[in-house]
């Protein structure tokens, strides 16, 4: 066990597993472990436990959302209403720091990756940088002029409304939207419109849709967001066959409109899988601990 | 005329006309005057002309683009493909800072008008902030943690995608795209699908599609941005049922999915008019030429 106090402690939370990792840079890490992800109370507890065992200065937590990131609201470093009912009004930040007795930076596991990639992975040197991740849901963050993007709220690029393509009336994995890329391209609306998305052949016409809709999705990203990058993960996106229809669809979305992005050889540099791979979101939570300067909502 | 050498010009160039602005501050404006739009010889003669008789010494430029913002770019600072086609191509901020010797700062009327609403109007203490406007054509612009939001190019919120209502038929006022919000809701479109705006009495179906459209588009907007404002402006919004029909569409598109954005009340505060006005643009400019952190891409 390191006797240092230079360490910091970081968790990417996601809906199968907690990945917590400890180091003194977040390309330094020196410990980790993965905890799956079951109750609040028994997933924390070993969160804990293992990050009770280094003497970190500060937290960083990259979370599934929706979680309030809002300072001055009651509801602070909550979870909001999500699917994972049990998760649902977790005061998840109030919950670690107290038991840890640390300050905790916290922000979206998609901006803390966002974060990650503009940092040290495939978005350097680019900015705006979009950062999509295609799972059992969708979850869309952003680093604009250096910082992980907030608003309102986060954004929640996966329930972006899209046309539907014509003839398919399948329903929408989405309980809010029929028609939002979340609903209609994700990993739980492609198992429940057409089956498990591994057993889905490349020739089958999921693909087909799925292209479609992220082209449209990110055409749409491209005219109000302008990024200079835009990297896409997740197990969706394992389908090598993907990545290119996607680009493809998306050239045929713009049509041509925007200058630099012209020819397929342009899109091959602007929609991109990450550097970073599966790190990207525990790197993007050590960096938010290390750089305070991003969370003016930091809890102390 | 005063003997300073403390004043900056502004200019917003619009597809009609050219404001011209000097003033110390942006809000202390000593002389103005509107120039027609008609070709960049004789309007750019003009403006020249006006702003030599002050001795300025810096210029910020509010202008409809698409324009060249890359200052790495051999095209910088000129027009790119649009309509107004005696403009394309022209090397506006070339053609300016060479006249008037002095530094130009240039972002489009848009972003420069966000940039005005943030600082000096509705938008201030809020982050991000987009700025829309609905004329002729449709623009958006935005200010992201203070500053305005630029990437592979700028925004081009008029060009995103939208749903045709079923049974709108009729064509797409974008010679680029079928289905975005300036072929089915700019001044341009109505005009082309249904007649002069300023012709069709509120219970017109036209206005019904406008809101459609524009609750779809500010809807997009919410989940990929997180706005913590957004601003309308422009020709077609002085109808004064529009604005609040825009925010009904816009609840019904999210569906109450964002916890700040529930009631009619919470969108009330939330899509609002412009607090300058028509001013935006000019003050927006010669906050340009004033706060030149703003333009790192700035001409001397």
């Amino acid at each position: 066990m390191p006797a240092t106090s230079r360490l910091y402690g970081g968790i990417e939370a996601g809906g199968t597993k907690f990945v917590c990792a400890v180091g003194e840079t977040p390309q330094a890490i020196q410990a980790s472990t993965s905890i799956p992800t079951t109750t609040p109370r028994a997933t924390l507890n070993q969160v804990i436990a293992f990050l009770r065992s280094y003497p970190i200065r500060r937290l960083g937590l990259a979370t599934f959302g929706p979680i309030d990131l809002d300072r001055d609201s009651p509801t602070y470093g909550h979870i909001l209403s999500t699917p994972k009912l049990a998760w649902q009004g977790c005061p998840i930040v109030h919950i670690l720091q107290t038991a840890l007795g640390v300050p905790v930076a916290v922000d979206t596991d998609v901006n803390a990756a966002a974060l990650a990639e503009a940092t040290y992975g495939a978005g350097r040197e680019r900015d705006p940088v979009v950062y999509l991740t295609v799972g059992t849901g969708i979850g869309g963050g952003a680093v604009v002029h250096g910082r992980p993007l907030h608003g309102l709220m986060h954004p929640e690029m996966g329930h972006m409304l899209l046309t539907r393509v014509p003839g398919d009336t399948r329903p929408s994995g989405c309980p809010f939207h029929e028609d939002c890329l979340e609903g209609l391209a994700s990993g739980h609306a492609i198992r429940l419109r057409f089956g498990a998305p591994e057993t889905l052949p490349p020739g089958h016409e999921t693909w087909v849709l799925e292209a479609t809709y992220f082209g449209q999705a990110l055409a749409t990203i491209v005219t109000i967001l302008s990024p200079q990058i835009i990297i896409i993960s997740g197990g969706v996106m394992h389908q090598p066959h993907l990545l290119p229809r996607i680009r493809e669809a998306c050239a045929q979305a713009l049509r041509g409109y925007v200058p630099r992005l012209k020819t397929l050889s342009d899109f091959e540099s602007y929609i991109v899988a990450p550097a970073l791979g599966v790190n990207a979101g525990v790197i993007g939570a050590l960096h938010l601990a290390q750089e305070v300067r991003y969370t003016p909502n930091l809890t102390t």
